[in-house]
């Protein structure tokens, strides 16, 4: 009987501009699914940094909104503080993308390679990665593992002012189309650019697909 | 060359508890990508009936949204009031679920079968259906199409409460399992249970994709 594998999935909001990318977190959420896998969403529980009207695309000044609030309505309620996240009831770490992964779970967005992360997600990255856990990074969430782990390769796309904020950050970068995903064997970590690379959805289902394929079989390698 | 069909989809929000199922709502976009379809969003610019908490399963009282404001995010902004929806612009038209459809679409979550439906929701479904295209409702959505059109056939899984006030609306009731699409053909009307019928996530995404075919399939017919 094959083991059935604990994904942690780590959101960052609900809406592509402010929070986790919902097609992505979605996708992300069937991806495990298919690979038989069981899912627990986490987020930090702080406020957003600001609030997008999507419809117009601008600024929705006065709103507040809270980080994990707003998360539980991609995972339906199943939702715990990320403060709660550990090792032993987890096998793997994913960060979908969406702008809340660099303006909330980090200030990439902001102030770029010297961004600062929060603490509960640098905590968490940290533990996964002295325990050797798998961790995936999808579209721009690649920023905040180079942010706390430094030396890892992954793949934003083809974007020149991410990849150079990258380098400066100490990582890698390869370029990737939407079906791609980029494995960093050594760290363990899995990439896959989403919407970085503009694709049709059925093509960015699939390189998340490839990429949780990946990381469930890097465990125990 | 086949033809590129044209999808309409009906958003009610963004959270399975005051607005659209966002996982449903997605699922549906896929299908349709994989279908090789292309897709408008809509959704009426009212406010919410009320905002839900979705973390502690709560009303946030003294909270509003706009329902096109917060459908947008699941639409990365690609959307537009559905007072602007045309049978000249599209080939198909669906509603994914979500207490939304029931709660913002109609007023069927608190008023049952005697529920009023939004004006532009109903002067949709009336144009979808003078024209003969293909309709489909997910989950809890089969009530909106039921009251406006009375005699369908429709599936919500197996829901005793919401089959009875089905019949009282006019309309036909047939079990489902998630994976499954039940096809009314006199009035070319395709639903499946989504969440209605709880099911692991790859289950409800097969059911909308045999929807969506199915949809897709009665074009032209």
């Amino acid at each position: 009987m094959t083991k059935r594998l604990r994904f942690a999935v780590v959101l960052s909001g609900c809406g592509v501009f402010d929070g986790a990318e919902i097609q992505e977190s979605v996708l992300t959420l069937l991806a495990i699914s298919r690979r038989g896998g069981d899912v627990q969403c986490f987020a930090p529980d702080i406020p957003q940094h600001h609030v997008i009207d999507h419809y117009r695309n601008q600024p929705s000044p006065g709103e507040t909104r809270n980080v994990l609030t707003e998360s539980a309505r991609i995972a339906r309620g199943k939702i715990r503080p990320l403060s709660e996240y550990s090792t032993d009831e987890s096998d793997i770490l994913i960060i979908p993308g969406g702008f809340g992964a660099a303006k909330n779970l980090c200030s990439f967005a902001f102030d770029g390679a010297s961004c600062s992360v929060n603490r509960d997600v640098e905590k968490a990255l940290r533990a996964a990665h002295a325990a050797r856990h798998p961790i995936g990074v999808w579209c721009i969430a690649p920023v905040v593992v180079a942010r706390v782990l430094g030396n890892v390769t992954v793949t934003v796309g083809a974007d020149a002012t991410v990849e150079e904020a990258l380098e400066a950050m100490g990582a890698g970068h390869r370029p990737a189309s939407a079906r791609d995903a980029i494995l960093d064997r050594e760290n363990r970590i899995v990439s896959t650019p989403c919407y970085m690379a503009p694709a049709p959805l059925s093509d960015i289902a699939d390189g998340i697909q490839k990429a949780v394929d990946e990381l469930a079989a890097m465990v125990g390698t």
